[in-house]
């Protein structure tokens, strides 16, 4: 059994980490850590998970990283960007292997760092050190990694959206509109007014309309030693009324030619032996796909491609739950790869849909 | 008071019809027609009208134009396009005025009609006729006005949203990307498996990611007169778990050089005098505007426009409920306009938010 | 002009207050106040309504009667219980008409209070001169009173569901069981975990399994005069996904022989001439009602009654929407009454439905 | 493996039984059966289960009951309650083991049938050899059982709650006033106008306020062997703007005295190695539980009891997932006893919460 660390385990990352490594046949949850409430069982803090693993959540302030070593193979922060930024400094070298969630390490250059996440400060130097845990995109670089930083919850369906134009085609995306509509976990447990549910139910919420983070963490690694792939990728990201599942709408201009055919046998053969990214055609089911609510619970990205003949673009279509794919379940991918368990170990949970 | 027809009034912009001209000094409700629920009253078809209007739903089937001639000032069509040209066709000349608020009549030029509209018949001779009832872009054309076509939702939200950059400004738009994101009531009560709540209640739904009826609409509106104001509009459509309620987001790319300032001094400029279209800002309430719910059962349209340094883009968003502002108000407004009222007789309810 | 000052702006009540007073034809706000966001238009606090009425929020601390008494005919606290407890004394015969929305006045008999709301103190000779402002049941005391404290949104649910048993057939009710559900917005906008919209959305919340205060409201007000019209008298109270809307099941088991036509005939009968109160007919129309979404943004409180042969008891179902005829809507009723104006003034919208 | 052959596969209990068949160790489905959509792979009426398994949906009209006994060692029926009486008419005896979903055999009382569903013929004598596939309350007459009948979910529910109070303390219950609260999934993919989004999104719908059908089930099972343990149960049942889930609240009057302390003792003891069943404290974690919203796409049933010392009875509080332990999860947990596997194999996962 691997055993595994979870700090921010109060947090909805951090239950659905827990939810996942439950059900997982070789992990083993031997530490929760977190800032606040400490002593507080698992059951107390997740309404669903109602089962005593035997442990509470343990302050991580002060020197942590002996006791952590010796009680875990593995550390996964499910903390905010500042906080991992922290953890890692004082655990990196010190635990065997380290997985953050947050976008404390996501993006490389340091200068574009800066400017997306003022509030972060990480030692340069370290963040060379991790790997973009893109399971399906850098998989042979995650098996004994020792610094793991997992994309964004909109990166990871962008990232997944996008590769086959440019790893696959070998297109250059002169111009990339993305219009992002998520549910509310996304933004987690914080209490801000506009996220209580009076003034949500009915929102469809521009919340990010301009400066989304995850547009440059997209394009620093599409970029990635071949710069100019991208051109401009512009964002805007929006709230709507769902708990869970995100959907992510690229639309591409580029000076190539490409119909519809084309993409659909480029994204199949790109993804295929990736079973967690599902090709799928727009009309292929009773609902037009992909939508969320038919990736629900699971660690399926589903996407699809097809060219507008009317507005010159290419629409790729990619949606993920953020919980999930998003977040807990593609940590448990990347451990997976990273300890060379086959991939989907703990992972083969269908869709709960309708839901 | 004048007296109003409404031809539909079985669906949801019927119903929607009946409550705002149930609210309104000047209007009195003399005919209900439809080809189903023959002799039905209204507080049947619609949970929340239950009151007795004196009047049940009658066929529109055979000769009824000396009928409503004789009572009816003005009749609206709440019914799907193919209908409405064929009621159109019929009634034409034969009652003082004929409001429609279907597709059927929207786009003026016959082949780009033909082939956003390949099921709808429509004589071209009539479709010259009609004025495109948008009131607060050519409410001068409204006074007295025989036929008058009422715009879409989404058509309604977009132009208004870009009118100020056309006709304000006067830039060339290269390309526009318009990402619509709208409630359930848009498809109206037809039965469709997709529809049902237990499929939708979960959905984003791409439903048209490509092939928008009302991206041709607004492009043939634009662009009358002075071709060439707008180079590509591509638009993808998505249906979100609300009833009511849309947001159409613009990506304009452009080649001129506009701050947000301008833009908000624009359009603020622009819709001066124009009750029903809100300018806001985008952070200037409790949450991120325009959002649909902040305009729930009322006739105004908000928007904001603002500059996105790294996006290179200008977005618009504008946000409208599609039974009142994008359809049975705003055609009550034309109505008024058309018959020389106060145009926001009837029509000064505020919005039920949060809801 | 009949100039009303509102205490509690901020809030979803005093929202919807100033919804409904900027409708009214006969009245004029002159007074906003609150202990918070003191120097706020009411356009930042309330994403619909984007006007300007001159005034801002305006602090409450401190001797305020005098300055409210030049201002006002009639001040509306839309405060919490505890609040309105001390505004009221402050303001108690110093104002000319004062209209509290909160629970510190609604049960009348002091050791009951004491017991339901033990951290209200108020003065038991103050209490005992608010009228208890049910419009339909005891209309006749609201012209000229001086001090008016409005039902609860469930208690107005169910003694307008009752009334017609006990007031009406004269039923001694030997058990009442009430099932309550409702929306988020009687939670107010207070920032807790359990409201946030991740954690609502999904939920059928048993918030109030037992010991909810409108049950004592109730039980105090029907037995007035004559106890013993109500034996038991449970509830329990469960939080749905809505934002609107509350619908009240009372389960009520009597020795007495009712069936269902006496039971409609009576309701019909009871409510004639009272145009807020709608007694329907469970399958008179599209949907099953009473259902709160029916008279969503109106003042409408629609009620029927049935008889269970297997059950062995009597259902009545009453639904409104607690923010206006639970809240705003109904103090505006009882203002209209107190004012002597027709009652319906400013009241006349019909419900915003689907939405 | 065991092989398993689902009928009724397009609907949504069908959809569910092949999600947790996908994921069960022990299990093969090797028949789909219908009576529409054949010829259609489960993908394309499943948006979420975008797997194949070589098989498509098959007729069931003529005699397939030869085939289907070479093909499977059980066979589900997920059909409606008169299509499940006439296939289990063509079935029994001819495979090795049925087991039905629907209403068709849970009431064993002819009379009792034949007054609740009095659309659905079955032959007596093949009535009185189903076994009601309850495990926690009749687990031993499962292993080998040829014929099991699945309680309803809603009944699943209420014996759940009632049966410690019958079973566990022996009370008599005088007086039992259900009220159930339930999503949209209970009502399956059949087209009707109240089950659109758009008028069930804004619903606390009224549809069964009297006369459920599952109330008679749950009086004729928990009276077997000894009539008179309940005296009353009198059902009201609603829709809300759900999906899945569905909370039972059952209020009991009784004559005997019980505080909240022997209530939670009583449950606790009385489902102690039954791990479906959770036993829950309603403040025990961040939300009032049981709420249906924790227990989603899992196997439990989550219940609370309590005295109510102001309304003299007792509140029991059921929630569960009614495709899963409602439907489809009991129906694997029936056949893993029926075929003497581990009670939990293949059912282990964790509620996916929020969503």
């Amino acid at each position: 059994m691997i055993r595994v660390g979870v700090i921010g385990a109060a947090g909805l990352a951090g239950g659905e980490l827990i939810r996942l490594i439950s059900q997982h046949p070789e992990l083993e949850l031997t530490f929760l850590g977190g800032s606040s409430h400490v002593g507080r069982r698992p059951a107390e803090l997740h309404p669903g998970l109602r089962f005593d693993v035997g442990l509470t959540v343990e302050s991580v302030s002060g020197d942590i990283a002996d006791d952590l070593a010796r009680r875990c193979d593995v550390v996964l922060l499910a903390t905010p960007a500042p906080v991992s930024a922290d953890l890692a400094a004082r655990l990196a070298d010190r635990v065997p292997c380290l997985i953050d969630l947050s976008g404390a390490f996501r993006i490389r250059d340091p200068e574009l760092h800066r400017r997306w996440y003022p509030s972060v400060h990480r030692l340069d130097g370290l963040a060379d050190r991790f790997v973009y845990g893109a399971p399906e995109l850098i998989g042979d670089q995650l098996p004994g990694a020792a610094l793991i930083s997992l994309p964004g919850c909109y990166a990871t369906a962008i990232t997944l959206g996008l590769a086959p134009l440019v790893f696959g085609l070998g297109l250059t995306l002169r111009t990339v509109v993305v219009d992002g509509k998520s549910g509310s976990s996304g933004g987690g447990l914080q209490l801000r007014t506009a996220d209580l549910h009076a003034l949500r139910h009915g929102a469809i919420a521009p919340y990010a309309p301009t400066g989304h983070r995850h547009s440059a963490e997209v394009s620093d690694f599409l970029d990635r030693g071949k710069p100019g792939r991208i051109g401009t990728l512009a964002m805007s990201a929006y709230g709507v009324a769902q708990v869970r599942g995100l959907l992510a709408s690229c639309y591409v201009f580029t000076d190539d030619d490409v119909d519809t055919r084309l993409l659909q046998r480029t994204y199949v053969r790109f993804y295929s032996g990736h079973r967690f990214v599902r090709v799928r055609r727009h009309t292929e089911t009773l609902i037009p796909v992909p939508d969320p609510q038919a990736v629900l619970g699971s660690n399926y990205c589903d996407v699809t491609a097809m060219h507008d003949p009317d507005g010159g673009r290419i629409v790729v279509l990619a949606a993920l739950d953020n919980l999930v794919k998003g977040a807990a379940g593609q940590a448990v991918q990347a451990l997976n790869r990273r300890f060379s368990l086959p991939e989907e170990t703990g992972l083969t949970m269908q869709p709960v849909m309708p839901a």
